[in-house]
């Protein structure tokens, strides 16, 4: 396994499209918004299995587990009028209607792989062209609803996993140095006020005036050169204190297997330790993919809708626990 | 499995003899000494494979790993002149020569078994009898260095696993309660600082007045009872708090199985957990008496003893460690 496909979870481009001559959604009338979500859903439907979802027809929580997977944004859900999303069948590819641009297509793929995850994004914007007349401007691009996203209207992120940057304290004077590069670093809280502390999102700052390879590969190089760092400082925390730290990541370990209980704040600090095991080697695993996948299924929403019921919070922490210990059994030795 | 033989750890019985017309061990000279050792090592030597151990030719180590064992007591390896023990096969008989007295034959066998363990002890006695004269009083009994022994020289007694009363507070006044029966309760520690906290000696006080049958009833009575009031207190901490104790319970399953260093001051309390587990039937236990017989494994000079080196304390933290989630992993599921 590559160090940063340790590192990196996952991969997005997002792109920024808007129907030609219409108002951007806030100002849309509800029969233009429908009447271009009916032209991009015709054009997509037989590919990919994509199927649609009305904000108006989803429940709270099956909205919040989309944006818990980071499929929609909060956005979204709040535009219950005409807010739409398009979702392929295996979650990769998610084209959001009506948010904050008329048309936002994103692809999202596990692990180290931004071009991986442009290629996909391409595809679905090709067909859109095809099929629908976007606003663009000869001179700027893609015309978008906030200027920081005319141009390409492209962002392009990678989340990121720095328990032991965060630990050190080094995150801030990294931030600060990424965003004199043009990059923005967000760090990822979970719903309500838990927090896994550990998340960032490093992504493209301005999408004008640079081209779609170069924003592609200057998310990249900062993704490359953020897991340098992580590595190193992951290895001077080992190197500066290894029995301590093994026994934190082992206990971890067994915590995560062996709880009854399993508050989400404690989950996020046990995982980043058994995370950091299997970098350093110390825990073997199967399959770290689906390792990086419990940072959504553990969450609230995913949470609730795998077990099919609603939960009180404690009924919650049980059932995380369950959850935890069951799927992580198979895929640590 | 009973309930009792999860809370019983142990059963002994101790019979003190002495030879006629000899000073006792304190006093008594060395050639002496070694002519009736003779003797009782020439009566014991074929049965059961006895080996002779003396107090000047074992190191410290191994002293230290038989007290942990309950072989011998920490006096014996004080008498570097002439005492000694021979022990049979199994461990299960120990005869101990020049402590207080001049032999001191006891059997400890695992569980709740103190007629059993009266059965082994009495045939070593008979073996003793029938070639050694030993100092006998129609009207006292068998004769003793401390008087607390005389008459029949005999002590029973089981050692308890007490977590539930132990940490609900109510050892201080049961003790008292059964002080007055006429019970001794004795709280065992471990080697050096660190100790159990949830293991007794409950034994009978006085020797003379009363018949074996007798002692070995009153003992028999006293455990049974405590393990009673065991059970009632561990339910009751259970069904006050079902969902923080299982969780406790798991979670301490889970760190003794994956800890990288292992305290002993902690890895009693998790033991008591686990222990707890497996009464309430929270964790199935395979093999209760090698369960148990991690309390004397994971001691000091034992563990030294099964590494076959010596270690510094961390090292001995962390074999501890290994060898007790080796071990618990072969007996529980």
């Amino acid at each position: 396994m590559r160090d940063i496909d340790n590192t990196v979870l996952s991969s997005r481009v997002r792109l920024a499209r808007n129907v030609a001559g219409l108002p951007f959604p806030h100002k849309l009338e509800s029969e233009a918004a429908f009447g271009f979500m009916k032209k991009v859903s015709d054009l997509l439907k037989n590919t990919d299995r994509f199927s649609l979802y009305l904000m108006s027809r989803l429940d709270d929580l099956r909205k919040k587990a989309l944006v818990e997977r980071h499929l929609i944004s909060p956005d979204l859900t709040k535009n219950s009028r005409c807010g739409a999303v398009m979702i392929n069948a295996d979650e990769s590819v998610a084209v959001m209607l009506n948010e904050e641009d008329h048309i936002r297509e994103q692809s999202i793929v596990k692990g180290f792989d931004i071009s991986g995850a442009y290629e996909r994004v391409r595809r679905v914007d090709d067909r859109i062209i095809s099929g629908v007349s976007l606003a663009y401007d000869d001179a700027l691009g893609f015309l978008t609803s906030c200027p920081t996203n005319v141009g390409t209207g492209m962002r392009a992120s990678v989340m990121m996993f720095l328990p032991a940057l965060t630990r050190s304290g080094k995150m801030p004077s990294l931030v600060k140095a990424l965003t004199a590069k043009k990059m923005t670093v967000r760090g990822i809280y979970g719903e309500g006020s838990e927090n896994s502390g550990y998340l960032y999102q490093i992504s493209n700052k301005i999408s004008l005036g640079y081209g779609e390879e170069e924003i592609l590969r200057s998310v990249n190089t900062a993704a490359v050169r953020l897991c340098e760092f992580e590595a190193e400082e992951r290895q001077a925390l080992y190197q500066g204190n290894k029995i301590a730290l093994t026994d934190r990541i082992m206990r971890a370990k067994g915590i995560l297997q062996n709880a009854y209980v399993l508050p989400l704040g404690e989950f996020f600090e046990r995982f980043a330790d058994v995370k950091t095991g299997v970098a350093l080697g110390l825990i073997k695993c199967r399959d770290v993919g689906r390792l990086n996948s419990f940072l959504t299924d553990v969450l609230p929403a995913n949470l609730t809708l795998k077990r099919g019921a609603a939960m009180t919070e404690t009924e919650r922490e049980i059932f995380r626990a369950e959850y935890t210990a069951k799927n992580l059994a198979e895929i640590l030795n």
